[in-house]
């Protein structure tokens, strides 16, 4: 059985590597399992232990996650680390649970328009897969966590901005159906830093002692600072993917999630203690780059390098 | 007479395009005249009104601020429109109020060590040298601004940390010594939110109603979480390049300056009218990539345009 105060305890941030699955949903080619292996292994070696290692879709569509089985187990073999995987509907569902992965997240969107267009389903009925969820999770013997994601969030690529009373009901509607923690996503990079401020305040006061987790895109350069007002407004959990790997399908040339290493860079010089080496992550881009030449990397601190001081400090 | 409450009045936010100066500091291709004026003229009518608009250094070792006599003269002929030109010694003060540029900005470095390195001068020489700008202003017939910048005032590229009580105690010195604004700059990108709004309230503190600038680079990725720091904090005056453009001499390979739409983009998110036009801005674009084809050009804003709505009430 997994606690949620094991995994995300009260007192610590936790940033999270999304990179195999967000930073792999669009990819053309992508990492063999080995190399995804290395690249988790590597990170946790960098002190990395929240990874998001893939998704239950059907593998002819998405072969870059037919090995997720194989990627739950490389997290699970390494000690403290914890591994969630996605599922989006019923058969995703029941095949997350059985594979014995830590956490499931699923998916709501904030609006009628996108859920439909993406998901071919109502709000209420996606509400209704993560209910069920949960209670598939109560009758499991390892029960792991479940985490509900609130897609556009903070902007909608259909409709455009996303009333956030509208956000909250869902929110609402997900800790009633009994998950653990609620991740809100600005899918889109639609907003700045005072709107992920506000509606992570919200969020974080109907989650009670329940962790909130903020998962921002950088499409339009504004992920550091929404990352930034995230943690000033009492988000706990963070996700990133390492060299901002990922797109987004709704704005072509778009950047992915919020650059990982730069993610761990920012929350230290806030005073949060990561325990993330950032040498030792800014060189795993290194399999990135051999697995994944064609996808743009992003990231300062690749390019820069550490101020001096840290530098020596870490040397 | 320049008066300060008409250039950066108290009660609105001032963005400045620094690309012209800062920008072009180290770049071996630059722009023609002509093109430089296009891009002041093209930026003036998507909104922009102030400008940094190149240097009084010898034009033997830096030829792209030969022609800044003519770049003021543009910019003076714009209604409303601002230029700034920098002056670093005697001769370039000299040369700077002869030329009836509206701003003189002059700098001193945070610590001894980069003072010495960089100019070959004591900080309190180059103080000594503000002090003669503000006493030569007051005797001038046009009385242009001066504008003392702090350089690595969040970070050097030589110690490493800087000690705010230091760049405090400068800041009182430049005001002392007569000047109109302080401009605090994170010249190497060290900083992270947290510090930049610690000192930009303290340094807000001191300066009264005069207002205070803070000018930001990108090095590593935290440029646009910083320039929302600084904000918050009370900064009234922000710099920016077009594109990002610019490198940093202390951190080969490192971005320059924030972008200047991406900082648009914060502004208008955080509330603040800027009167700049972002689609007019980010096409202005096209001039520096046909006049430099080689330099880097960064963004989130002209990779993935604006947002669905804001797109649409700009249409």
């Amino acid at each position: 059985m997994t606690r949620v105060q094991d995994v995300y305890p009260d007192n610590r941030l936790v940033l999270r590597e999304v990179g195999l699955r967000d930073g792999l949903q669009l990819v053309k080619a992508f990492p063999s399992t080995t190399a995804k292996q290395r690249w988790i292994r590597d990170e946790y070696a960098a002190g990395v232990r929240h990874f998001e290692v893939g998704s239950f879709l059907p593998a002819k569509t998405f072969p870059q996650f037919a090995d997720v089985r194989d990627i739950i187990r490389t997290v699970a073999a390494l000690p403290g680390a914890h591994g969630v995987a996605l599922a989006l509907n019923e058969r995703g569902v029941d095949e997350a649970l059985a594979s014995g992965v830590a956490e499931v997240a699923s998916v709501v969107s904030a609006t009628e328009e996108h859920s439909q267009a993406n998901a071919n389903r109502s709000r209420d009925s996606a509400i209704a897969n993560i209910k069920r969820l949960c209670e598939l999770r109560d009758a499991s013997a390892h029960r792991p966590l479940v985490n509900a994601a609130i897609s556009m969030a903070l902007g909608c690529s259909i409709v455009g901005p996303v009333d956030p009373d509208e956000v909250i009901r869902l929110a609402e509607k997900c800790y009633e159906a009994g998950v653990d923690m609620v991740a809100i996503a600005d899918t889109v990079g639609y907003a700045g830093p005072k709107q992920v401020g506000e509606l992570t305040r919200e969020v974080v006061r109907i989650a009670g002692s329940k962790p909130v987790c903020v998962h921002l895109h950088d499409t339009r350069g504004m992920g550091i600072a929404n990352a930034s007002a995230a943690l000033d407004a009492g988000a706990r959990v963070l996700d990133g993917s390492l060299g901002g790997l990922g797109g987004c399908p709704f704005a072509p040339g778009a950047t992915g999630n919020v650059v990982f290493e730069d993610l761990v860079f920012l929350c230290e010089s806030k005073g949060f203690a990561t325990g993330i080496d950032l040498q030792k992550l800014v060189a795993v881009r290194a399999i990135l780059r051999s697995e994944m030449p064609n996808e743009s990397l992003y990231g300062g601190l690749a390019r820069a390098g550490l101020p001096c001081a840290t530098a020596a400090r870490a040397a």
